[in-house]
């Protein structure tokens, strides 16, 4: 297929971290072509003055952003904004024809008050809010692949989902002792503003926790989706903390098991069966845990599961790439979907050990 | 007081990282003076061809273990070994007079057979372990105080008890909902026989667990001295994981509570009363939590409290030096209540930020 | 091209750093397969017992070390061995009509008794040495596409030489002038066998020069180069450094200008037209300096140029992924041109960042 | 000697990183009494809310700045502000009988054109300026005794010139071929503003040079010593180049020697018999380099020396910790001199190691 043929996508918000590893996905797609950089803060710039590794491939600058020109410019238009702004653009992309897919938290919830509660702002899309799918491929390949418009989910919850769809959706657990530990590197604050506590000065050689006691805005996405997945509301205990490292999430996650009488094998055999189609999920042989370092730079989500026989626990570590599977990646992988391509076109799999 | 009259003391096994942190320690305590540094491996070699760093203060060179010399020349032995080698020298040093301060596990139980299960070996000193006294002065200062042998803990089982002591000894959770997450730098795996996973470049940038499921040597460590505080046996969930940092261990340790009308600020004042005579613990205000590198370089255990109301659940975070109040800090806490002397005497309590 | 097309390779060395790289470049060359992997220590073993993260990918077990069989069954051989171990297997590969690439020091010098000096050993390999072409494609493109042995350049020099080679080539510099101050991440030092100072817990936040002096084995192997292009002997200043990271090197590189009358845009320009048919090595506009990382993951060396008038000297800033375009990328660019092929042809052009 | 006693000491930009050291080390000086916190966007804030690991030892609040007040309250004042701002409240200050230790370049200058060549701005404090020492004590010792205003080195400058001043000194090496190519960790780039590239994302795993080609601050700072030592103008190459870890300067020194017939072992003599009296410059044995690591925490400066005979070059490494000896460690040992005091009280000479 020649490069005429390919397809126009334009990302907004071109110059933050979920920016750039789209615009480096889409430099290796086979069949999407990137035709427009969107972005307020650095409308004008060459990319590559931005970027300047990525001179020798990149030859766009980026636009300031006017909605009705990119609809006209591109079938495609990934939103990578801050929270409560892609609800703003997306109803005229959509009336302009094109596939939305927004990395912010405007989207993914079904219920408009919740999003509303922890994000706050005044929203009036009521129209075009409950056409979003929620963008994990994994629990919801159908409507992705029927959808308009796409809510991405966060990267803690693509982590911390992964490990327990299994258990939830076959009953194997009770719900409420469900608790995720997770461990993200920094990156995941994103490129601006910056933060202090986020310079490498404050960051490195030390370990912390944050967002304690279900004060972290990707709780209540986390919680959706488990109580779709269980069929009644469930809370769970969400910790996030931050690694002094710049790419992975790791979510340790706790549950009592139903049915004592379960070994690590059969855990194992129902999560190899519950992820048999899905190419991005590695469940990894019984006594082997996954560390992020093998997920970064892929769009895999390694899965490893032990069973403590004395507590009557399980334990599940899920391990990701938090700007790959846990944000770019995974829409790369949604928007296969939605143009019935295979899931696994043009996305990386092998990462550099070490 | 002059340094002839400083007591005399040795450490054998002193060119591991638990050796090095006791040379540290001593070449400032106005009260000790070091006047013997034991090794087989290293022996004969100046400590500081070993840790140039410490050329200007440090003048012993490494001498081969005989007990009975070392018995003769100090009064206070510490023995910073692998396991399954002090109780091979504690009792001969007993004999001689000497306060002996292991920081290995050799010593840490008080029954042998659950040393033997989890540590293997041969013992037959009988009647010289029920003499040693759990190392851990926040619990156990009186017994500490006259005690001629003291098993020091490890460094997860320091963070994660002084964590849930409190709770447990105050009957405020349900024990078994105890599960700890708890985060460690490399430094904890030792200098020496070097593993190809504790190698920079196989541990940073990445995060994982290990020994997932109870399988961790410190779990039976915890229960002992849980079950202690509670008063009956208790299992709790440990899991540890890898940093990529040198120095510092993060407890993430949560409970559910058996009276949901407590709130966090009843919590802060119980953990506070708790360790009123503690200055090596420090509560932290309500709303704020630890990091590693607080503690990094002193003596000092973090301890933040938060409460989730919606699950019921209380999640302490404990942060200590793995290295200082995790193993030859805390030694020196215990043999500054051997001696009767203050039980800050001599210890670093300032870190250096960041 | 069917699978069944592609052309035989085989690993000798396939557990280490080298091996691994080579493994996950192959894996993803469209005229490549790999079918054997060899050595010792992990003979007998599934790859992706060592490395899981590629159980997906590699269904291979490691194999003891068969030259005869390797040479039946493999077209090229890639050897990542220690030093002194390939000029004992080339000799009868060859003779088995293979492809040889190897990445030890052993092919690397015209002069045996340069070798023997710094490297030891008992060499008799005579009639083979001569044969081997060093694997530097910007210097020795033709030579190498006829070459049937290849030594791969060491991951010092090839950042060192490149960011001299236009210098030295047009007798812009003085030569005897030339200092390279090199940094390196620590997995240059290998995954066996483990050394205590390449532990995260000494080498993180921390930073230190090494074989000060002109004491490093790769001092020879840059002088080598320097003086075959400047046309006559070169001794150059090289000191290696420790970077707290896993992958990357910068040389910094000084010396002082012929000319004083030339400006930077002009060096720009002659570097530019030294390159111009270089894919592999990318010169950054005026005024932007390269980082480590930009270069990590991808077989490109970033070139930074800048001129100090007020001391007449030229300062270029050279960087790679050390064991990309510094080993293992580097091999696989030379396979590339030994087959006749495009240059770039399977290799990672694109770092993913942060 | 009872806390009345003790000097009252002022802080003026008490939250940076410089501020931090400061309040870190004053709260273990012996003879000092830390009496008054400054900062304009902190004020009114308790020290322990902006570093809450010293909430055990310090009760201070931040104040907004009233010189006049600072005057009556402190007979010492640090002023630890950006560039511009000491030169306009030093003046009084010092009317007001105060010691005044400046951390910024304001007063590092004997001559002001070259200060505003580099620095900028509109000074009028011709009758102070001069009176400013420069607080190098190991160069400057007797002329900082009877200072009552000190320009405090900035953190490259420290490391390069006590690498340098032996060589220089006695004329022994020829001073245009001295290059400093030096690296740091990211804490020298401070708390605030924050800086994109000093995030953990940006600047971990990798390694970049920055300012090159003499455009650096610090390089008028190093050539007005270096001209000093040497009796006649001198320009040096310096380099700054950024490390991923949080403390700690390496300066890689390298000079061409005037007299060929020396050795290592003289050049040691040499250093050593320079450095006799000064107790926070450690000359490493021969063969021994040192690492940043070391000096961390301390306010040691570790200096190694190679000669290499093959091209007639001396190569010095000196490391500190660029925020202790390269920042406020070193006005501490300022001030120690200025009250007559030992060099050493209240300063930290023992790292912790790993």
């Amino acid at each position: 297929m020649g490069d005429s043929e390919r397809i126009p996508v334009g990302i907004v918000g071109a110059s933050g971290y979920g920016g750039i590893q789209l615009v480096r996905l889409l430099l290796d797609h086979p069949k999407l072509e990137l035709v427009y950089l969107g972005g307020e803060s650095t409308a004008g710039k060459p990319f590559a003055e931005l970027y300047p590794h990525l001179g020798h491939r990149v030859n766009l600058s980026v636009e300031s952003v006017d909605v009705e020109a990119i609809g006209d410019r591109c079938q495609v238009v990934f939103l990578s904004l801050p929270n409560g702004l892609a609800y703003k653009m997306a109803p005229r992309l959509l009336d302009k024809g094109c596939k939305v897919l927004d990395l912010s938290a405007d989207y993914r919830f079904s219920d408009l008050q919740t999003y509303k509660t922890w994000y706050g702002g005044d929203r009036d899309d009521f129209a075009v809010a409950p056409r979003a799918v929620y963008g994990l491929p994994e629990l919801y390949r159908d409507r992705i692949a029927e959808a308009q418009l796409v809510g991405c989910p966060g990267c803690y919850p693509t982590a911390s989902l992964l490990g327990l769809a299994p258990l939830l959706k076959q009953g194997l657990i009770i719900p409420e002792t469900a608790i995720i530990d997770a461990k993200s590197g920094t990156s995941g604050g994103g490129r601006q503003p910056p933060k202090v506590d986020m310079l490498l000065a404050e960051a490195d050689s030390s370990f912390r926790a944050y967002n304690v006691g279900g004060r972290h805005r990707h709780t209540p996405e986390i919680e959706q989706v488990c109580s779709d997945l269980a069929g009644h509301e469930v809370l769970v205990q969400f910790t996030p903390h931050l690694v002094p490292m710049v790419r992975g999430i790791l979510a340790t996650i706790y549950a009592t098991m139903r049915d004592p009488g379960l070994v690590r094998d059969d855990l194992h055999t129902i999560y190899s069966a519950f992820y048999r189609n899905a190419p991005w999920v590695r469940v990894l042989p019984s006594g082997t845990y996954p560390q992020t370092k093998w997920a970064c730079g892929t769009n895999l989500c390694y899965i490893g599961i032990e069973l403590d026989s004395r507590t009557g626990r399980v334990i599940v570590m899920s391990a990701i790439d938090n700007l790959l599977k846990g944000q770019a990646g995974q829409a790369l992988q949604c928007l296969n979907l939605m143009m019935g391509w295979e899931e696994t076109l043009g996305l990386p799999q092998l990462t550099f050990y070490p």
